[in-house]
């Protein structure tokens, strides 16, 4: 038996220190079965405590099962634990116990977690100091624990959502996208990505196949791999989405029509009909990627608001407006569909806060939604003006599609010279202060666009837009000129990537400096 | 082409309204690909209103894709939209559609959704008026956003976690629980389920068996059989799960060892050990269900501070005390496989809410937390004492084991006559007023043991659970005196249930009032 310590300072009473010291020593076999304990008045002589401390202790120990009262009199340690503990044995292995990684081959994006400390952070999806709307939000916030929301802000709602959000949804956010649902079609979500995994989840899965925009969203692709299903490349133009007959050998398309991601553009109406009408079979997933944000002419409506027989999945998110780490969405679907969704989401998460769930439901029934949502599209719209004139002074870039750039969502998909390699850019452009996204994490397969970049505008104060993109062109052209030529044949734009070597033509080209 | 409306008064400008209406005219069909549109001239004059307006829609609906400028002058539908719009046909089929139903065999928990306006509500799981920290939290969810922790708060985490709020976790909450841990061996969860799920998702699946208690918690059989994975039952007794060989046939096995659910019983040290031992490949689940809530003697340490394998995964969850709907919790395992775990978290919801882990985080580390749960602990004390006593006074009934009921948890197991039909008794209780659980709910396969009720009395302000539960025993003794013997020979102890009518015992027992 080890020396017991009692520490009479540490406001932990003296019968829990005795007991925590016995405790330890039994499991830890220096307190054998063999040995009686030594009795409480002995124990308590010997320690200067009470004799009522000891026999306090030692009651918890016969009532946790650590020692038995022996026959006549005295205790022992419970025979049960007779076994001496095994030696230091080898750490459970727990390589051969995880699921197999089935995307390891994917692209994956992996932002600085310090990202708001750069000063020029054109990165998409990630929040705004100046947009969002705070003292609404804690307004909202504190509103939601108040009078008749405070059981629906702190209860187990089971595989409920919380009915005012459910028809804040219905009655003021899905008509402007024309869409007319009632409560059974739509399940609140943490988030469009959450809306991805459910419908994964449960349509997807070996042997089944979705189709996917590419350039596109890898988050998505992982989803969809990770359930055991395999990815059809669908080719992106102008227009959005090409659809082809490719679609008929799949199960669902996941499409992103509003503001393609990433490269913003539209999906043309026409193309619209032909994906609803592609195939009887075909599941259509409707990622609404920022739609709020639309700097000319009127919002197109949803996919699904042309959507007669119920085969569309639709996704929608308040990560883009208001902020990511709010982590609430929601989907629209057909209400057999919703109701399967609902019971796999109680299994997983039983659903999204309920204060919080509230809070939005209070923001958007007190009008502050549309009056922050209408502000920040005034200052997005700005932003967007500012980046497109900012890329063509400095840079001289182009959009990968015809003249312009859309005018709308929350980033530029920027197309450079052939020879540029955009993740050695973003990496020298890191050293200045300037965060942006290279193209090839958008990209499937060997073949990964390298001379593209996303220029996100919405975490980045408008004043700074131009700066920053100064910053970013200087570090364009010390790497083509200075750096690049400086070490000769050893061109930083040609650095070694994990990432393809080839253009999205399908044309190998030499990386070299000019 | 339709009668076009332009409402002057709306609000909404004279173009949109145009073009809106064009749009359906073209979407129905009724603008065929075949007609030219209107010129701008002969439609502003028709309509009253200026030629700029007309040319602002038009020039959308060429944005658009809907109609194209004809060769010389003029617009037509675009020739994309020639097609027809198909007759109303067939919706979607979506039965055909949705993933196999593995876990429609076992019970199911559905409280009602208006449980709080119950006069007694005898439920566990669900929050207290005057046990939150009401105050304390709403000032720490406006600290969360103030200062350095707007980021945290409202950005995009990727797999990451809130720093704060993991080192607020190994800190202050794991000592308490014997757990030495670092920030790598440690995920937040959206409550234990989630927890569960992930680890289930992670490890389970078709041809894997994880051991469970029987009686036990029906959701984390539910997220088990959803894998493809089958159930062991293990039974319990008054020293909690009783570890056997049936072990070894098992990947996994999941406990809850500080309080059983739902009997509240403690599993003792002994068997402590014989889980830890009983096999080299064994994967123990720990939930340390309602560890907080302890009324004599001090907490056992939990199963986690013994494993000096790694091969227990400890779940934690702020449901209990703080509330189910804050969806807080957390995981702590071996660093490998908290990685996995990340991994899948991310693609499923990325993480919990930004601004609640931060909020959680405050809480915690200004001692708000220590501080509420010390207060709870005395009020939950005394509620336990009092519920205890009006069980005794008003049923006479007991607990399953032993004499005594287990000092601590937020639910009493009671076991009352073997003629008792509990989910009878809850439906009548229920036109009083009294919401109680059925045992049959914690029950695995045919024979559901229906002689006993789960009483939570978190939920109940403390001068209310005396009248509750006599309000219980006449819903009681109405059924088993009156209305049973009243009916004569289909008696309401008899009543048809989905449940089967055999006992724990596997004796099947005659259903007779008396």
């Amino acid at each position: 038996m080890s020396p017991v310590v009692l520490d009479r300072s540490s406001g932990v009473p003296l019968y829990r220190q005795l007991r925590a010291s016995l405790e330890q020593d039994i499991l830890a076999g220096r307190l054998g079965a063999e040995s009686r304990l030594p009795s409480s008045r002995e124990l308590a002589a010997s320690l200067g405590i009470s004799r009522n401390t000891v026999v306090t202790a030692y009651q918890e120990l016969i009532a946790e099962g650590y020692v038995t009262p022996l026959a006549r009199s005295g205790l022992a340690v419970n025979a049960e634990l007779r076994q001496v503990l095994p030696p230091a044995e080898n750490r459970f292995d727990w390589d051969a116990r995880l699921a197999p990684i089935l995307d390891a081959d994917l692209p994956i994006s992996h932002r600085p977690r310090d990202w708001q400390r750069y000063r020029y952070p054109f990165l998409s999806g990630q929040p705004s100091s100046d947009l969002f709307p705070q003292r609404a939000w804690q307004r909202a916030l504190r509103a939601a624990l108040e009078g008749d929301s405070f059981w629906p802000s702190l209860s187990d709602l089971g595989d409920a959502d919380d009915p005012l959000l459910v028809e804040a949804l219905c009655r003021h956010i899905l008509p402007a996208r024309g869409i007319d649902a009632d409560p059974s079609q739509v399940l609140v979500t943490l988030g469009s990505q959450q809306g991805h995994a459910l419908v994964a989840g449960e349509l997807l899965g070996p042997g089944r196949r979705l189709a996917v925009e590419v350039p596109g969203y890898p988050d998505l692709w992982h989803i969809a791999v990770r359930t055991g299903a395999s990815l059809m490349a669908i080719p992106v133009d102008g227009g959005g989405m090409v659809p082809g007959p490719e679609l008929l050998s799949c199960d669902a398309v996941a499409v992103t029509p509003s503001h393609q991601y990433p490269t913003n553009v539209t999906l043309t109406v026409g193309r619209r009909r032909q994906l609803l009408d592609a195939s009887p079979d075909l599941v259509i997933v409707e990622d609404d990627y920022d739609a709020e944000f639309r700097y000319a002419g009127s919002p197109t409506p949803a996919l699904k608001a042309l959507d007669r027989r119920g085969q569309v999945v639709y996704l929608g998110s308040f990560s883009k407006f208001l902020a990511p780490g709010l982590r609430l969405g929601f989907l629209v679907a057909d209400a057999r569909l919703v109701a399967a969704l609902r019971e796999r989401r109680r299994f997983q998460v039983r659903h999204a806060p309920g204060q919080q769930q509230r809070a939005l439901a209070l923001l958007i029934t007190s009008g502050d939604y549309a009056r922050a949502l209408r502000r920040a599209r005034t200052i997005l719209r700005d932003r967007w003006r500012r980046t497109v004139a900012a890329v063509e002074t400095h840079l001289g870039w182009g959009p990968a599609f015809g003249d312009t750039f859309p005018a709308g969502g929350t980033a530029l998909w920027v197309v450079g010279p052939p020879e540029l390699n955009s993740r050695a850019l973003a990496a020298a452009a890191r050293g200045r202060g300037v965060l942006i996204e290279p193209s090839d994490t958008y990209h499937l397969g060997a073949e990964r666009q390298r001379n593209a970049i996303r220029l996100g505008f919405a975490s980045v104060p408008t004043d700074l837009i131009e700066p920053g993109l100064a910053a970013l062109a200087a570090a364009w052209s010390v790497r083509r000129d200075g750096h690049g030529s400086s070490r000769s044949g050893r061109s930083v734009l040609s650095e070694p990537a994990r990432q393809g070597s080839r253009h999205r033509d399908g044309k190998s080209r030499p990386q070299v400096a000019r």
